[in-house]
């Protein structure tokens, strides 16, 4: 079956966007980006600082109100409607709720050709890839590099530690169909 | 019927984008907004500067080719579906091709009670908005101020020239059932 | 006197920057953009949300500590040997404490020849702008609109609550000798 | 002598935003940070774009026009003034030309504790994470990896091509009396 959907999961600054936009360079068909950033990028700006929406902790902690958890749901079900109409996409996500996430996508996927990826960082790395950057939270890093992957099975896993984004990158691409 | 989307069309530089934060601001539900931005944001660099892609001229002129097309009927398709699924949608456009524009809109949103405004601006000002964006190719908006309204049917217009975006995302937002 | 620099001085979202990247493309020599938004992306994160830097309350009001004051005055006096090593330069300002701003300001460009320009816009048209850019506290805008011009003179006032950004620029770069 | 100055050099996509911002972090004074991107931004677009300011070749070349230099004279100068007003600096630099960089700062820098630091990275791997980041000219980070450094003498090198961004910070701050 044709791949017609790569999901990366992986924590905050674990090198997800690198990874995609490396993707988009090396495989040789178009590709659509779309991720938790561009969902979030969508909602209403009070949205993103509330307890019905999104809230990020000065600890790096993340919440999860019901008006974002019913977007989200939308969103996903658009996005696979996106891939059944012949787009060929690429999610970027963190599954805050580990195997949770992966089950949400999943249920809305079926059908499709899809490539589970894991984005692995060590967290002390990532924390450090967190501080230059500049624009994120300092905590987010840390608090989720083990708990995303929490009982997620995936097709493939990349470890950006000590692996370059375009190298992990051609790595996924290999496993493309 | 609800209001389930808000189709604002407009040209480069007339404002659409500040209308659609006041419009997330005061409506009282919370909306997604999802715009050509957007979707050119998500496809391959490669793809925003090619033949088979979109194009800026130097002169402000865009053009679209073959794949582009076929990611923004795929992308529109998932906006309908996001929509179906409950999500409350404003999509930002730029009908290059005027009505038919439009009617591509229309035959995937069938079925949703749909908001069609128009976002005009005159095209000196919207010129000069460029200028003071600093962002964009200029000539885009003095391009497009006209154009991009040719033979298109709303339920609703405002004008940027002289009013501000609060003030139109109010008159917009008394038409929202 | 040849005019070296011209400083702008208005609250949060008068409309500074948008009629100093006009005052770019109208004046024909080159001139150097360099404001308070400049200074403080210059500074480490941690200024940017503490007592000794920085800090933006969440209805709006601006706090300034030691660290940062001290970093301001370097950063002033720097600015003025610019425009004495022959660059021409526009300051983009907001005077938080008024004239004191403005005497500051003068301390450090003596001898230069200095356009100061108030860039003025109505309290309540000014947050709605706030609202349209999306990225800004809001509260700032109407918070800062007169406080920042109490007692500062000028040799020239622009208003962008009914004129658009360019054409303010275009009357400023009319008094630039 | 103190340490009023660290000028770090290096080519695109080298990883020197990223080290910067981890210095600011990890160094217990405030730094304040300017390079040439700063610069850059600072300048009319028309600039930005023309054989008498900057121009961006496709292939990754950069060329330097006359108004170009004249403007980075006063700046550096500039730069030079707020650090003997007593700021600290953080420059970050890309010596196109090589050692005849260095010497333009350091004739602006005489009387300053200054703190020389090259960044390295591999060109392979720059180029890499060029196609990462997305926004650069694709070859600038091949084009400039080795020539930045022509004859240009360090107190100290860093590598970030398998180290990372706050490890080389921590190095350097080790350096910074």
């Amino acid at each position: 079956m044709k791949t017609q959907v790569i999901v990366l999961n992986g924590g905050s600054s674990s090198g997800k966007s690198g990874i995609v936009r490396c993707l988009q360079a090396v495989l040789p068909d178009p590709w659509l980006a779309l991720g938790t950033d561009t969902m979030v990028d969508a909602m209403p700006a009070a949205l993103r600082a509330s307890d019905a929406g999104i809230a990020f902790g000065p600890d790096g902690g993340v919440s999860i109100g019901p008006e974002f958890r019913a977007l989200e749901d939308a969103w996903t079900e658009g996005v696979a409607a996106m891939a059944r109409a012949g787009a060929r996409i690429i999610v970027d996500e963190v599954f805050l709720s580990g195997a949770a996430g992966r089950q949400r996508w999943s249920e809305r996927l079926g059908g499709l050709g899809v490539l589970w990826v894991g984005v692995r960082c060590e967290g002390e790395v990532a924390a450090g890839r967190e501080v230059a950057r500049g624009d994120r939270v300092v905590g987010m890093a840390a608090a989720q590099a083990e708990t995303v992957h929490r009982g997620v099975v995936y097709d493939l896993e990349v470890d950006t530690t000590r692996t370059e984004s375009l190298v992990c990158a051609r790595t996924i691409a290999e496993h493309v169909r």
